[in-house]
């Protein structure tokens, strides 16, 4: 069983001490081989964010830069990582590129431009937000047992040959026509929403199969979740629009995957880092 | 008084006859130089949309080739003008090269590729879906009164030197990273919003100024209506949100814009069409 010693700060939104503790709870019980320490930026506060951008930048690069950490989880997604990404990841060191990066959702930002710059190992994986929950700690678990080196919580599509991405199709979008985007070619990318309606989705696709550069392996879609009810049906479901952008594209669509925001939230090494997943 | 032979298509989402009656009566009773016709699609339903992509796609370009119409008139936004324009583009004639085009909000997809291949006159104006209410009809009177030469409804900030165009945020995010997108060097960028939250309004911008190339004159913040509630505040306002943006990418920010989804949503010829509004 391997240790790691993480650090984990708030590049987006803030967590509550009540975060926390639950996750300190959950690794001193089932996972005492890992060491976790919480940045105190992971409780600021500055309206939407978790502390003004200066500051949420410079906790990261803390955490990154530290000899004495292994991995950096990001606590919590919600919104605000795009705006400090290319500042944090310009002021990196040496030991921040022996660091595994883990998180999702907003947080994609970060991965995304860390893969791009070969920084360390970016993991799509659960974030320590949802340890106060029975449910969300089973995702939590998945997280620290990638951690540990156990690789029973990856996506089971990963076949160990075919390079991955795994992003919320938002933050892709946003990050696709953006200096943080890495060269995803041959790369299958997976994809996965909440929150929002189809004929947004169906306007995402559009966006991402618009901004994509020819040569991905493929797309796959990950859970599509708390769709609002809207004042007519779409008339197409969201896998639907997947395999429309994607034939309309000329992407290979190559089916679902187990991503998204949901207790099947799996782990995903971006690049070809993890061996095939035991399906 | 010039008169305007109208031809109305709903290349996105359908109205029903009594918002057709509704125009046509204002029409009757104010405007009797213009006359309208609304293509039975725009009453036609598939899901989502005022019927089928390729039903959309042709309604439009029935619009745009008959000789016998001045102007195509968009009836209502919604979403799914993106999936037709460049099928509708590929399709149109010489006659569609002598039209006015009218339509804001998810018909920018539509403006933007008539502006990009330089078919007919790109208008960002109120459309025939607004004409059931009092507020509503103070709008399509402005885009009326523009079809009949009169410039009273232009944008106030419009200085008859500098190229224009206005968009809603979202819809030219997803314009500017796809084959859709015009050349807007040296133009003012108006953008408006509707039901978006705060945080999607400053990663919509993060994207936009992202996309955009560099060259504009700067961009103009129309009105950003009704943003849901958060379950906190944002911390900055829509406008700070636009001035941070652009301070942070170089872009001039250059104040308000009049339009958007409100009643004082103003006419915006796109490039250099109209001489200097009246303020």
């Amino acid at each position: 069983m391997q240790m790691s010693r993480i650090a984990i700060c708030a590049p987006a939104t803030p967590i509550t001490r009540s975060h926390a503790e639950a996750l300190q709870n959950l690794v001193a019980e089932e996972f005492p081989e890992h060491s976790v320490e919480f940045h105190p930026q992971c409780f600021a506060v500055d309206g939407h964010f978790a502390g003004p951008d200066a500051l949420r930048a410079e906790a990261l690069v803390d955490c990154a830069n530290d000899p004495n950490f292994d991995t950096v989880w990001f606590a919590k997604g919600g919104y605000g990582s795009n705006r400090i990404a290319q500042a944090a990841i310009s002021f990196m060191n040496e030991h921040a590129r022996q660091k595994t990066y883990a998180g999702f959702s907003d947080c994609g930002y970060l991965l995304a431009a860390l893969y791009r710059h070969d920084i360390g190992q970016s993991v799509h994986a659960p974030m320590p937000v949802s340890a106060r929950s029975e449910r969300g700690r089973e995702g939590v678990r998945r997280s620290l047992r990638w951690f540990a080196g156990d690789t029973s919580g990856l996506e089971p599509s990963l076949d160990g040959k075919t390079p991955a991405v795994a992003f919320n199709l938002i933050t892709l979008c946003m990050v696709a026509g953006s200096p943080l985007m890495p060269d995803v070619t041959d790369h299958v990318v997976m994809v996965e929403e909440v929150s929002e309606h189809l004929y947004a989705v169906d306007r995402l696709f559009f966006q991402l199969t618009n901004l994509l550069e020819p040569g991905i392996a493929g797309i796959r879609l990950g859970a599509i979740t708390a769709v609002p009810e809207n004042d007519r049906e779409f008339g197409q479901s969201a896998e639907e629009i997947a395999q429309y952008w994607c034939a309309r594209m000329g992407i290979p669509y190559l089916g679902r995957a187990q991503i998204g925001h949901t207790v099947d939230n799996r782990v995903v090494p971006f690049g070809l880092a993890s061996p095939a997943a035991a399906t």
